[in-house]
């Protein structure tokens, strides 16, 4: 299975990177698992905070390719338990599709009509997380999935 | 304000060290704020783990102190959004308690009978992620709280 995360900006801190390397690391015997990271657009007010997202929406649309099945994270999508977030995995990973390919916004969010484009809008919380926390909190939840589908499905 | 925070087990990965630092750091200027680290219980079956649960929930309790709010971290309570639990920190900082504090449980989970004996029940996702990351979501939650407070009730 082909797992693309397209995130906006560069991981700053340390010990973030080490924790995503991490992650990284322990998903990776279990798919092919890819970070794409796409520039963030300068925001200088409101305003223009909606025309960075959709410069951003448009340069994440080149990254994602064909037959792809797209989960935008977003704070008021669909939250999932980690059962069912793994059962939803499990039932792309047969689908026959060329990848699952998530997309985490920038500091300012994602823009609305790439939002609603998206095959799938997912929350991870009610509570508000930068986009970069976001990041590792997906790729736990990606590890906790085939974690949970090796040992609940393909092992029992 | 004083925060306290009761957690089973102590952190060993450096990164998560490193993570919990920053946010403590950067809470400290709003609040007193306190780690409270407890032991885990051996745990060698499931019948074990409640029992582990039942003394772990012994020595929690002796750690509370009095004219405490105790919130219980529980996948099955509560969700707030940012703002709402800015609001109940808020709310709790002026109603004349000693403390609030914030319980999470063993990587088996927290004790029945000590979640409803709790004064709230806050659940951060319907994701399951480990005890150990659940402490720096707290965290960065506490710090967005005093954030958003600072910003839109005291400075507004």
């Amino acid at each position: 299975m082909n797992i693309k995360v397209i995130a906006l900006g560069k991981i700053k801190e340390k010990y973030m990177k080490s924790a995503i390397d991490e992650f990284l690391k322990r998903i990776r015997p279990y798919c092919s698992m890819q970070i794409v990271e796409v520039q963030e657009e300068p925001v200088y007010s409101d305003v223009l905070a909606s025309h960075a997202r959709e410069i951003e929406a448009k340069k994440i649309r080149e990254k994602i390719g064909s037959n792809s099945f797209v989960v935008a994270l977003d704070i008021d999508g669909v939250e999932l338990s980690s059962e069912e977030f793994a059962k939803k995995i499990d039932a792309l990973a047969s689908s026959g599709l060329n990848s699952v390919v998530f997309v985490i916004g920038s500091s300012t969010g994602l823009d609305d009509g790439f939002k609603k484009s998206a095959d799938f809008r997912l929350s991870m919380s009610k509570m508000t997380f930068t986009h970069q926390f976001a990041r590792l909190m997906l790729l736990k939840q990606l590890y906790r999935a085939f974690k949970i589908l090796n040992n609940e499905t393909y092992h029992k």
